[in-house]
């Protein structure tokens, strides 16, 4: 329903807005792509390449990232449509002057001219900083990951923990926590104990500002005792047979375990609710995951969200099933905010859709926007155009109803894009470190 | 798609429209609010400005309307986005002369014109009538309540059940209708004449147009045997445990029973689907509600549909998920309409999601359209606004596609608003009462 | 969102294409219908009048088509807002010369003008072919019909197998196994070679395309082994009980097998999921089917379509809900193409979200558009106008996004109505045949 020209307009205003981007996979040490064929090597285009019928050794078992490119031109119209292959192609346009379609006549020179860009010194500073205007971008960062000197100015970190929840009755798992604190786990209590200093590390060594996991659609959370957990912990490290229920028992204690740690550490909680893993089994690595729907996945945490009013949940999840269920979350749970729309919910249509509903829905500084999930810094330079553009439309839409004026409505974008994600997340203190 | 001329166009015609309102919360005897405060209590707004940060002390704990929004004054922005504050606003500048935002410059003078005109006799008439063009309002009146003397020509009573179903197995519910009906109840035979003497007396003495009762997403429904429901019914009462599968058989059997009521005295029976109680704990009152999804809460009512062709059940869901299902029963079972947009779904984009779908899917005959669930006639002020123009941006899109002309779009309109409910309802005998 | 100028333009093109037509129930000896009443007869208008208030008997107690058609003018305009009588008005407007409404005043009309023309030699030609460009027509086939002497240059069978899994367990199966082959069944093993019989003809003999079932939302496909299997068939062969879960088991070895024999005879497998029969029992014949979601009506075809990479699935399904798990289906499996809009989704709206959806998650290349499910070729000419203006819209509001040029757009297009089934269905072989 809105016109063109107010998208247009209010899309021009919301480009100019700083941004926090909640989520990605940048590597604080080296943020970009190589050239552009690390872009290309993307798991979504790989997925789509192989399901429109590429040959997975012509894909997979290339050796070098230009034999891949290669290798893809004529499957490249195959894809063509997809939300994903435009973004590819954005980014190639923003950043490497491609004119036309990527194709044979056209990626030897984007190619080159990504070699010669991305190399350039503080590439990935231009990238995230002038052509984005992304003030903080959120890592995901391993529990034995060590972030000493990482900017940040730049970045800040969230502790990922999840072997910790899901994988806790494995040995190796023990034995890597062992590894990471120097602490000996001979216990439940031990573990806890490790792991709890692991948060602390993270919180005050590393200026963390949250911690992250995601969950599949199946799992449950509900409060299990200490001794009960403590006696199935001992029999998994004794490795010993755990039953499923005992498995979930065991889960769920660490999940509220885990809880109280972000609690005493000032960290929100991002949860990531409902991928399933390896859905397709002959796929390109992360290229199988896919997700269903758990009706009870959104109440499972009801419990949790009630006994721990002083932690911020910040919820996305998987499927655009339960997006209203969500909402509803958002709008009634004082510690529970919303964030962006993940994976197979980042795509135009069921952004907008999201997004008209939460604005309509739930208290506007309950809602994070940008959850690019970029694993190099020059993927975000999609994933803002699709969102902003998602943004725009629906702001204007509520203009055109006459339920927003268009000053509210950047007022909207502005809250969504930077001050939420900087309340939610506590940036503020760090805010004169970044560029005003 | 629809232009916007288009929708104002139609929206203008559609405002002039008699409406009838199907469900509200309305007091027969003092219909609309003492001052502004009670309209800003709504509990969509308590529940939100607690989600937005206000403490719940600051909010709950004010001594008087005026304190409360006062103290609630540095959060409203916080919520200015959402669709129940837009609606409070609208309320403000329809009826209490606000212009620009309700906040410290206007609210003093909202909160005078609203005590001064909120006390005006007829005032609520005034709101209904001459405002809105509501012909009649639906209410919602507890088994106990004493009817006489409500105004036939605005109200038509709807008997509320929900305890003589979901807490049919507690003491306290038989003894409340013994004492409402004067009956001794000794056995589930009893209970249910005690029962059937309130369906009948709010049928034939109070007008009563419908029975309703909300359900939770798991309530299931299925024939159980009277000597069965009798004999857990008979646990019950003498104080002995009843275990959940007997809990569960003795609430259908009582559910089925209630609807050959409905058959018997000629009453809808109108099913509110869906709400959980109390999912957030430190709410303001019905602030904590939501909702969940069961795949099988609207196929459980497939027997019953299929064993009272006779009783008309007016169906409406508290999620987005199932409306395409429902509306797949409304489209095949002749006793089944479907009625509004119901509290989490009463939003602008579900609306008018759900519009779409119906009007695309079921006879036009089968819809009602308003459903404000307003508890003072000033809500239904903002209730009709936010409808009404879903409704016009629907039918302007439909005219945009060429599968309506114009004159189709209003009539559709008129049904929904209008024809249909007082069809639905049979409030034609008492139309000579109402204004025309 | 696009303007009606673009959208318009699009649909001019987009009209002009070939179509190939993904599923039908067209009778390939006589694809028309006899006069306008067969095409008022189908069950969404029987459904829809009977669901708006029509006596049962008035309806299908008509002696005559005439009889039926008078019988129901009083009750048209109850269902004139479907996107079902759109499309019946339109048959009558493309075909028979109907001008305004169909009723009281034009019915008669059209009734002699559709019985003149549907007589005329080649009627279903002129429709198929020169009204609506559709180069090949899916048909459904019973495993005992000869299909020896159909057009080819017009139809393509496919092999519809429902009662070989869903009713695998009754002897009147067997028996009817038996008379299609000749051939003897006294085992699990005799009924697979049966069956396999029946597929080789239908592929080698008939050149059918597809095999193809409709499941229940329940269905549940895992692996069952030959032995397990053959014991339980024994068991249902000699008139013995089976449980339920032995049924599931051998439903699901036989869904398999059939499988792999799509795989030896080079067919796609059509999927059509999510139906629930009879779910109003006083309806007419299909008019009380529905649907319901069971969560892992999507999830259990997992394994299946890992283990039969070689086999093309085409899925559709009945609900809106699990639309996006679908698509994330589609999007990874390289072996797995999505269909079309079916039934309870061949809703204008629905199919805008379903498009819009997949054009930006799935390869375009694995996208089959238009699935008319018809009776008789005229209910081709609304369906095909339905879908059109759907997917026109779609590609506009894509261009007017900057998402697509109208170029690519229009590629789009082709691509799902005519060069996906064409590619998926193996119709190049044929296309000498065919009319270019
Ligand atoms: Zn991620
Ligand atoms: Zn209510
Ligand atoms: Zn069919």
């Amino acid at each position: 329903m809105p016109s063109k020209e107010l998208v247009e307009r209010l899309l021009g205003e919301v480009r100019r807005m700083p941004i926090i981007d909640c989520h990605t996979h940048l590597r604080w040490n080296h943020a970009g792509a190589d050239d552009v064929s690390d872009i290309f090597g993307y798991h979504y285009i790989m997925a789509e390449l192989l399901s429109a019928g590429m040959p997975h050794e012509k894909l997979l078992g290339a050796q070098t990232g230009r034999e891949r490119i290669r290798n893809a031109l004529p499957y490249l119209p195959r894809i063509s449509n997809t939300a994903t292959w435009w973004g590819f192609e954005e980014i190639c346009r923003r950043l490497f002057g491609l004119k036309g379609a990527f194709g044979e006549a056209t990626w030897e020179d984007v190619f080159a001219t990504s070699e010669r860009r991305c190399r350039e010194p503080g590439w990935h500073r231009e990238v995230i900083e002038e052509t984005l205007n992304v003030r903080r971008t959120m890592l995901t960062n391993n529990y034995d990951e060590d972030l000493t000197g990482y900017d940040r100015s730049m970045f800040a970190p969230a502790l990922r923990i999840d072997p910790l929840v899901l994988a806790c009755d494995r040995p190796e798992t023990v034995a890597s926590v062992q590894k990471a604190t120097g602490m000996e786990v001979r216990s439940l209590s031990d573990f806890k104990k490790a792991v709890g200093s692991v948060f602390h590390r993270f919180r005050h060594d590393f200026g963390a500002r949250s911690s992250a996991i995601s969950l599949p659609p199946d799992f449950s959370a509900f409060p299990v005792h200490e001794g009960d957990a403590a006696q199935i912990f001992d029999r998994a490290l004794a490795g010993r047979r755990v039953t499923d229920d005992e498995f979930r028992r065991l889960r769920s204690h660490l999940f509220y375990a885990y809880t109280a740690f972000c609690q005493d550490n000032g960290l929100v909680f991002q949860l990531m609710l409902g991928v399933d893993r390896l859905v397709y089994l002959n796929a390109a690595p992360s290229g199988g995951d896919a997700f269903s729907t758990d009706p009870s996945m959104l109440r499972t945490l009801r419990d949790l969200l009630n006994r721990y009013p002083g932690v911020t949940f910040d919820l996305c999840i998987l499927n655009r099933v339960q997006m209203h269920e969500l909402a509803a979350m958002g709008k009634i749970f004082p510690n529970c905010v919303v964030s962006g729309h993940w994976w197979y919910t980042f795509y135009p249509g069921a952004i907008r859709e999201a997004l008209r509903e939460r604005l309509e829905m739930i208290p506007v500084v309950k809602l994070n926007g940008l959850f690019s999930d970029s694993y190099y810094c020059e993927w975000t330079v999609a994933k803002v155009a699709v969102y902003t553009r998602a943004l725009a439309e629906c702001l204007a839409e509520k203009v055109e109803q006459a339920y927003f004026s268009e000053d509210r409505a950047l007022w909207v974008a502005r809250r969504l894009l930077y001050e939420n994600p900087v309340e939610h997340f506590g940036l503020q203190a760090d805010e004169q470190l970044a560029r005003t």
